[in-house]
């Protein structure tokens, strides 16, 4: 393989998840092992930070920005949800990755960032540009094709499961008879978040909390639900709901909207489906709920994010470089490969990003249980190694001190605080 | 003083806080060091366990259980709401007290359960039975009088601030421009818990996150609130909020209610502080906005707890016995004592339990600052020492092992799991 030389650069896109910027650390500790990469770019706010030639020179961070980087949430270089769909965007950037040398381009990102890395790739084929582009997986959501799993599923669920924990000790205690407590999780298209929130069952305690488990992949009866909810009581005195916002009917309609009420402005606001599942309780059990959405809170809680994701993020980053460098790849996304026995190992792999980057990846329907609340055994075995050890987060003063990049920093790019 | 021979009760009251077995360890733990103590009994949920003669015997729980209360959510005993009104509830607590040889009940809780226990000690007194009721304080609210603080805050602060600082991280990198996040927290009547928030800014940052925090103190204005946000997305680009459930107009009146909504049933739904901030930033400034809601996460959330609060809070369960048994102390409830020295110490004093019965602790004027929006460094210097050191969770296959009392372990109470 041809060493090719020139400058690189990685960039962030779409939510941030507990362990991106682990994936960023693998790429910048990487890429400064390789004489053929002179510059180590970062693209602010994703490809836009392209279109605007807005980067920062990541290899003259210092080494304990980059380290802390690996437990620190957000998305060090900025995100963004916009993605090039003209072919005025990829022009300009093969400009701009010709006028700063640029010729390796790695974009940490969900579905639709695998979409923009893969017609990047062929707009700079076509033009004759040489680019090696590798796609890194990014989302809390789970739900990307060709990976075994994605870098941040596994943080959310351990937070998640943490959180149904301790709510439901909670719940335990104050329930007597009528205590219904209700959990909103992300995932608009599918169940992975909500199912993780299982992994808090003892083995072979179906009855643990959480007791009721909705998924967008199976759909919502009222009757049934309220049925649930009334068999769950009846047993245990209080019961803990976990559910997916991405709940729909038997029509796929969102249950959300049906829930539509208006607010003090006249507009019609979409309940989520927590506050949706909350009403159905009060209405039809006369029983007293409360609901809960975590929201981006479980996207970025480093404080409880699993070392196994993290490692595994890291891993995917590292690996993004080796492919292109190295091996000389391009038009690939990094994928994580989990072996065949029944010790849990990973290692990495990489698929056609043109082909990752269409479908969403949902629950299989054999991993739920017939009663469609639970989870059963395959699920529990898939998601429990990912949730696997604590990250180590520095406290500093009571909180957790999380790194920023120096030439990030607000004081750093408008100036000193005008008090 | 004469030594009192007989049995000890003690319960748990009101909504439990992350430390709140921290405090029923205190107590067991420290009732098996005198002779004059035969049996030690739990109360279940609260003062019901009196009427209903729902009592366990916690001396013969094993150690490592008692010791894993100290860091373990929920309330081990089950609580209530339900406090002694009636006469009728007096004589008959006493009638149990005298069939079990009780002469020493310690009782965990907040305002509402103070009040009870001073009248069961009036009651006890006039009835000529020899008891010493010492009471114990518990709540996130911070809102109990006579004391510095209360076992439960400093935990629910160092959560909340540390969920903030993450969830700061993400909207920094997601915002450009127009991107405003709510977090709703807890506080009915007073704002300490969203004060609390205030410590993720650094020091001599006041532009940190988090920008804007509305508490129940100020009369709420939506046009200041407008401005307010305005303000923020101008210097910022994005906008993180922080609001207590409890927030108030110039009347006096939930600003949840004016949000007041029809729902799906056509009833009248009140909709929380937050989702009501959510809806003036759209309504107003045409900006997204995402709010999130703890909601019992917060009271609960033990991985995240503060060692000085799981300290004090054990401290406090010690010093309840040491009153009533070394001392003869009755009728009294214990509090935290802050030192005069800049560096923090916290010992605990004695109040009279029919004065701190009475009133709601909210946040000195003083400590707000003209904004209305942020706090001053008195408050800075109150809370800081609350959050210091994080308490040392067991995680076992990547989750929390908490505690609970065999004998209150579903499978022991309803018989085994019928499947």
């Amino acid at each position: 393989m041809a060493e090719l030389e020139g400058n690189c650069l990685v960039g962030q896109s779409g939510g941030p998840t507990a362990v991106i910027n682990a994936t960023l650390a693998g790429v910048i500790e990487e890429a400064l092992n390789y004489e053929c990469i002179e510059e180590i770019y970062g693209s602010l706010n994703g490809v836009m930070g392209i279109l605007n030639e807005d980067f920062v020179d990541l290899a003259s961070e210092s080494q304990q920005a980059i380290r802390g980087l690996k437990t620190s949430p957000g998305a060090a270089l900025g995100t963004s949800r916009f993605q090039f769909k003209k072919q005025a965007d990829f022009d300009r950037a093969i400009e701009v990755f010709g006028a700063h040398d640029i010729r390796y381009f790695f974009y940490i990102g969900d579905n639709n960032s695998m979409s923009t890395a893969a017609r990047l790739n062929a707009q700079a084929a076509e033009q004759g540009y040489e680019l090696r582009v590798i796609g890194i997986p990014k989302t809390i959501d789970n739900d990307i094709t060709r990976t075994d799993h994605t870098p941040g599923y596994g943080s959310a669920i351990k937070y998640v499961a943490t959180t149904v924990r301790e709510m439901a000790l909670d719940n335990e205690a104050v329930g007597q008879g009528d205590y219904v407590s209700i959990l909103e999780v992300m995932g608009r298209n599918s169940g992975w978040i909500a199912a993780g929130a299982s992994l808090c069952k003892r083995r072979d305690k179906p009855y643990d909390p959480p007791h009721l488990i909705y998924l967008p992949e199976v759909a919502f009866s009222e009757q049934k639900f309220v049925e649930d909810v009334q068999r769950v009581l009846q047993r245990e005195r209080y019961c803990v709901i976990v559910v997916g916002e991405g709940l729909v009917d038997a029509d796929g309609n969102y249950v959300s909207m049906s829930s539509s009420s208006i607010d003090a402005f006249g507009n019609v606001q979409l309940g989520g489906s927590g506050d949706y599942l909350k009403e159905l309780v009060q209405k039809n059990l006369n029983v007293s709920a409360r609901s809960c959405k975590l929201g981006i809170a479980q996207r970025t809680a480093t404080h409880c994010a699993s070392q196994t994701d993290a490692d595994e993020a890291y891993l995917a980053g590292q690996n993004a470089v080796i492919a292109a460098v190295v091996n000389g790849k391009s038009g690939k996304m990094v994928t994580l490969q989990r072996g065949e026995s029944d010790t849990y190992v990973c290692e990495t792999g990489l698929a056609e990003l043109s082909e990752v980057s269409e479908g969403t990846k949902r629950i299989p329907a054999e991993w739920i249980n017939d009663d469609g609340v639970s989870m059963n055994y395959p699920f529990v075995k898939y998601a429990l190694p990912l949730i696997q050890g604590e990250i180590d987060v520095a406290f500093e003063n009571g909180l957790p001190a999380y790194a920023k990049l120096r030439q990030l920093s607000v004081e750093k790019r408008l100036g000193v605080y005008a008090l």
